[in-house]
């Protein structure tokens, strides 16, 4: 079994090729993921280190079988477009091992999840020529998530008062545990294992009512732009609080203080002014603070209701934002009275994609193969490399993590 | 005793004096709910029958010790000045049975509930000379709901599919339910009997939040315009459905078909419109849908939690509105699965302010009495009667519940 290329096993046609990238188009955005031998060029623009060779053996649980790195990348659904441009410029759809085989290429296999994965399969057929093979969002979400869990070095971690403190998790204590999924809306995924997981809830009041609303609301041009207006904002200006009901006191009797928010927006209510008076900022703010804080409730609920004690949030709405992170794990904490506790990946963005990415080893070797694909080294090791050590700041796009893809 | 008085029993000052008239100040809405008898000039304009007069007996329960109409009505807070001039006018101050007595009035007090309460307490004392007896909110908002649950036929009703269907409560089995209250934010709360009750959950995302936004997004001058507008609206023009991100097909898998709202507003992130290329009407829509949907959502949670088979909706947000009604309706049977069921009230908008009206028989008499302010028929047999009948429309504004008040 030739492992460099990746052949798909019971695959009857020997020149179907299936590629090192992923793909998880979403209602807002695209995720790549794609893995890259340090020995070409592909790399160069990439972040990686360009040192590391490509090593191959044969069914060796010892060795690893691919070296190399898994890169990050992403892009707006509606400029698709541009997409497709990176993918054909870098020919990620060729397959990153192509310099070991020279079988030519018939169909080439993209493993693709998201809800664009069938609603663009033709786009990508007609532009690339390439397949789109198709994997269950959900199971591409668990798969991601396990698999940052387990084998990238400090992925998960807290944050608190502006304090962010990586969690080691115990492999053999990682199940159950809630995984929330922030992308355009909200899933609400119960984990129990590798694979074993039930969609239990979610909200329509996502990333996408963030974005959405807060376009039509503040001439923002991108999402970006408006997390970071709200970085700027006071969401006192436009939202009710319990102060403001109550004459500036608070209503103790039932925990509510004076700052709590009693209504999002209810100041807009008795306020004379228009749209046009209030700050972008502040409107921002508030948008985000509500949005936040609701799905940090109903993830709650959901986490109490099947008692799971650990929530992580994952999902491109969070981008590493002090304040989203903040908001969420205050969420968290107020209403679940300090006994549970928000966590966040450092990937969050990637979980579908990288699940679409671990399929490939999935239906090419063997299920337990997708622990196989290891990271090199704990990042914090690493400081120095170009990857980002996780202490020094957020991921960033088209960071890659060195790692080696091992036999079964 | 002179229970046509309504003196407190207690009180060491004889010329204390309190009206039948009870407040429920919130950061949106201020109701009135007040008491008259039908022998005066107070009914004539109030949709009473005037037929009816006041009976005084002494602590018989058999006999009622007043007869009359209990009056709902309702001013926005902002507009505080206007609803002050109408307890001016009617002298609803100065107490319903001031023919009866002719103590001199040296402090006439007013329960009243709700944060106005305290926030205007000096506003009600330098304009109209009288004091706001503060009763607890969430104490209100309990008796208020027990009261009707009990005493007022065909008070609850379910709405689903556009049909409106009224459930007799078994007085022996009402508790335990989770009376949801939408006003300006939302308290959910966990009532097990008479007083007996937890603030258990909320949402900051409520009515406050609808107008708020509502009027941003449209210019809408009133809650009620913009529940008008959304009648006439559609959502799908906003929101990002499930098939918009799948190309038009259902994610059965996880049981979300291709018309599920996935992001509230977030077709808006795509489009390369700005707010004025949408139509109020269609933003309204969503902006209620989401924000009933949600409310539905984090309900049905908080009644799972506590095994709570019953959910209560009142609040003004609701205002008998057939969409908002079935949109919760929905979101509950949606995420119960049919399990739970959404329960309105005729007089969602005033149990906080008929609990503290309830306040004045608690404090005034004993517990018991809070009982024996009953209806005095129930409302079907009232066809013909100016009392609006529940079989034939919704509430109206100043509409009136005739009914007798019995001694303990």
């Amino acid at each position: 079994m030739d492992l460099g290329e990746f052949q798909i096993p019971g695959n009857s046609d020997p020149n179907q090729k299936t590629s090192h990238l992923s793909l998880d188009i979403g209602g807002s955005l695209i995720k790549l993921v794609y893995f890259s031998t340090n020995d070409g060029d592909d790399d160069d623009e990439l972040g990686g280190s360009g040192k590391e060779s490509v090593g191959v053996s044969n069914s060796n649980r010892s060795f690893p079988v691919l070296k190399g790195r898994l890169h990050f990348s992403k892009f707006e659904t509606r400029k698709i477009n541009d997409c497709l441009d990176f993918i054909q410029t870098k020919r990620l759809h060729i397959g990153g091992c192509q310099r070991l085989g020279a079988l030519p290429i018939e169909k080439t296999i993209i493993k693709a999840t998201g809800g664009g994965a069938y609603k663009y399969a033709d786009l990508f057929k007609e532009k690339l020529g390439i397949c789109l093979d198709k994997e269950d969002e959900m199971d591409c979400l668990v798969a991601g998530a396990n698999f940052l869990l387990k084998a990238v070095h400090q992925e998960a971690f807290t944050y608190l008062d502006g304090k962010k403190e990586f969690v080691q998790i115990d492999h053999n204590d990682l199940y159950p545990y809630l995984l929330v999924n922030i992308g355009s809306g909200v899933s609400m995924i119960k984990v129990e294992g590798d694979g074993k997981f039930e969609r239990v809830s979610g909200t329509n009041v996502g990333g996408g009512t963030f974005w959405g609303l807060g376009r039509l609301l503040t001439k923002c041009q991108s999402f970006d732009e408006l997390l970071e207006l709200s970085h700027q904002g006071n969401n006192r200006v436009i939202d009710m609080l319990v102060g403001d009901i109550y004459g500036g006191t608070d209503y103790s009797k039932v925990g509510l203080s004076s700052t709590t928010i009693a209504s999002s927006f209810g100041k807009a209510i008795s306020d004379k002014k228009e749209l046009q008076d209030y700050r972008p900022e502040d409107i921002a703010r508030s948008l985000l603070r509500m949005i936040s804080n609701n799905i940090g409730q109903i993830a709650y609920l959901n986490a109490l209701r099947f008692g799971l004690k650990r929530i992580f949030f994952g999902g491109f709405f969070i981008r590493g934002h002090a304040y989203t992170m903040d908001t969420i794990a205050v969420a968290v904490d107020f209403w679940s009275k300090g006994e549970a506790k928000a966590m966040f990946l450092r990937h969050e963005g990637f979980l579908g994609a990288l699940g679409a990415f671990m399929s490939y080893e999935k239906h090419g070797l063997d299920d337990s193969m997708i622990h196989h694909l290891t990271q090199k080294f704990p990042m914090s090791s690493l400081v120095g490399d170009k990857i980002c050590s996780p202490l020094n700041g957020e991921l960033n796009d088209n960071e890659s993590i060195e790692c080696s893809v091992y036999a079964s």
